[in-house]
């Protein structure tokens, strides 16, 4: 029997208040509006943003919630107009959407679609409204994504087809982390990518950081060097190709990171990432970089309020800063290429899956995102 | 009767300590040593870096000191193996050298070479002695230059020789503050200048200001808002080409300049300068840049300790932080096509020329620039 058109009652996580665990409920998710995909989700990833606003620090962040922006599925059914997608079609979720029309897409210098911003940062609908009810209350959408439902409803422009071939509880997690990463690499750093023969520092090493290595790696970095608190992360760092691995919590007596780098590197590094969205490290990252040309890329969100410091002199004698999100990429254009990345074995996904969990479980799955052996934990929305 | 190989006694304005005038003495200037250029200096400029120095702040400053960056003059003789300037060449003193060998030099990236860079700091020529003595006292040299000297000892690397045909107390202004600004604009800003049709916003119209204005318009720049509390400098910056002036101190109650430049450009700016040294004012340089691609230059020189700051959102929304010295301009290689330019009448420098003063009243050229009517004060060093 076909749902198209119906709403339907299926089960999703649903974040009720700050600082809570997700409770599985039913809800009803009502059809697409003109523009909008119903999506069925098969796999979604947990991911540290999820985390930070289901915590409350977010200032934005308002309840109750549907969560969830690393999800893959196959689409139910789509709106009036929607031509990009159709029923039946493999997709991932995009939180960071491509318009093509608006000032930031044509500009072709950024990934940031500024078209549906105001709404999605709102948590509805580009009408204003919500697609999801539970218990009669309304819920909110997260991202323009809400993967933790077993079915979504997204703006036409927040979802991308992609093959049927490639597994969707791998593709999933190309709809943040991994994409973020690599995408930093060989997408906004410099002008267009790392260039062959760079050294490369990378803070952090978690999804978003061993993503990095993978970028530095493809555009043939020399020296990949990742700086983490956890020792554990070395051996991770040495697979993905990083060539070496800084414990901070090691140096010598009143050494900072800054100076382990800028001597392993000859004068520092051409490239450092922040995958950590500390500011203090982001400032290391910063100092890191060689003078005249180094260029120092923030990648982890920072908690609300904390600022980023540095001498300016430091940018006066030619270092650079920035960012990116997502890593620069533009998920309708560029998402699929990575797929084919995957799919040719140029870009590892299978390895960061360290854990498991069915939908039922995926309380346990944030609370071991917080463990040092986990990169991502991956849950499937059809197990209960 | 030639000065070759003979030791020079002629009147320089020395700094003996800080926070004092200077006083104009007879110094005894040696001959240069190997790779050294003995230059008599026959036009000076006066710029914020000297009366900084001099004021103490400086942690670095150190007396006694023969100041001054900005000087054009003749090559008088030429030590052992220097073979880029003769006897009798016109020439342009360069505070940032050019060896073209160094890891810098040799990146094609910066102009920031390094190959004197620890000597220059500390004041002495690159064999770790000075060249002046004054009542039995050596004196340091300042930024490879000291130009408030008749004669002065350089490096052959810091020094360009350039037509005879251009005036040298207009060519002086091309050692510091009207290359920095305008090529901050057409070399350092973007990849290689500003792009057409962009909006740009310069804080702070002085020499440097101005000269951004310059380099905008010459790169075909949409607007150009000049931002000062001086309303006097709103004349100036229409005469140098710029669109728009805002006085920060007259804006709507509550309202920040970026939130204006935002306004003014529907979205922010594709680039900001920052010509004032004030941290805060390149805070707002940042935020007042387009999300997305929007791009900050610092060229200002902050006091020492200064931090800038903001938060690092408005770098993951893709906004870049950078600066540049000398305007990213390398001396030996570029300079002459600057005076070029000037020649040709696409690059205004009389215009600056608001103050003349001979050696001896060069007390008096520190105290004007400080009055908001001074662009810049030429000095002449053959007049006492």
């Amino acid at each position: 029997m076909s749902t198209e058109g119906q709403t339907i009652t299926c089960k999703a996580a649903v974040a009720w208040e700050a600082g809570k665990d997700l409770t599985i409920e039913d809800i009803e998710v009502a059809p697409p509006k003109a523009h909008e995909v119903r999506v069925q989700i098969y796999y979604t990833g947990v991911c540290h943003t999820d985390a930070y606003t289901l915590s409350g620090k977010d200032p934005e962040g308002a309840f109750p919630i549907v969560l969830g922006h690393e999800g893959a599925g196959i689409v139910e059914s789509v709106g009036e107009g929607v031509t990009n997608v159709k029923k039946g079609d493999n997709v991932v979720c995009l939180y960071t959407p491509e318009c093509k029309e608006c000032k930031f897409c044509k500009s072709g210098k950024t990934n940031l679609c500024g078209k549906i911003r105001a709404t999605q940062g709102k948590g509805v609908m580009p009408d204003g409204t919500s697609r999801f009810k539970c218990k009669g209350k309304e819920l909110l959408h997260f991202m323009g994504t809400s993967t933790f439902s077993q079915y979504t409803v997204v703006a036409d422009i927040s979802v991308v087809a992609i093959t049927d071939k490639a597994p969707m509880d791998r593709t999933c997690l190309l709809g943040c982390g991994i994409t973020t990463g690599y995408g930093a690499a060989v997408i906004s750093a410099g002008n267009g990518g790392i260039e062959k023969g760079s050294n490369v520092a990378v803070f952090g090493a978690g999804c978003v950081g061993l993503s990095v290595i993978q970028g530095a790696v493809k555009n043939g970095a020399a020296k990949i060097i990742v700086v983490d608190v956890n020792d554990a992360k070395k051996e991770w760092s040495t697979k993905f190709g990083a060539t070496d691995f800084v414990n901070p919590k090691e140096l010598k007596e009143g050494e900072t990171i800054q100076e382990r780098l800028v001597e392993m590197t000859d004068g520092g590094c051409d490239y450092t990432f922040d995958c950590t969205g500390n500011v203090h490290v982001m400032r290391s990252a910063l100092e890191a970089c060689h003078k005249g040309w180094g260029e120092s890329i923030i990648i982890g969100v920072a908690a609300a309020g904390q600022e980023i410091s540095t001498r300016p002199f430091q940018l006066v004698t030619g270092r650079r800063w920035k960012g990116c999100a997502f890593g620069g990429v533009k998920g309708r254009t560029q998402l699929p290429g990575l797929v084919d990345d995957y799919m040719n074995g140029k870009l590892k996904v299978d390895e960061f899956i360290t854990h498991r969990q069915p939908l039922s479980g995926i309380n346990t799955a944030f609370h071991d995102m917080h463990s040092g052996d986990c990169i991502r934990c991956v849950v499937d929305m059809r197990k209960l």
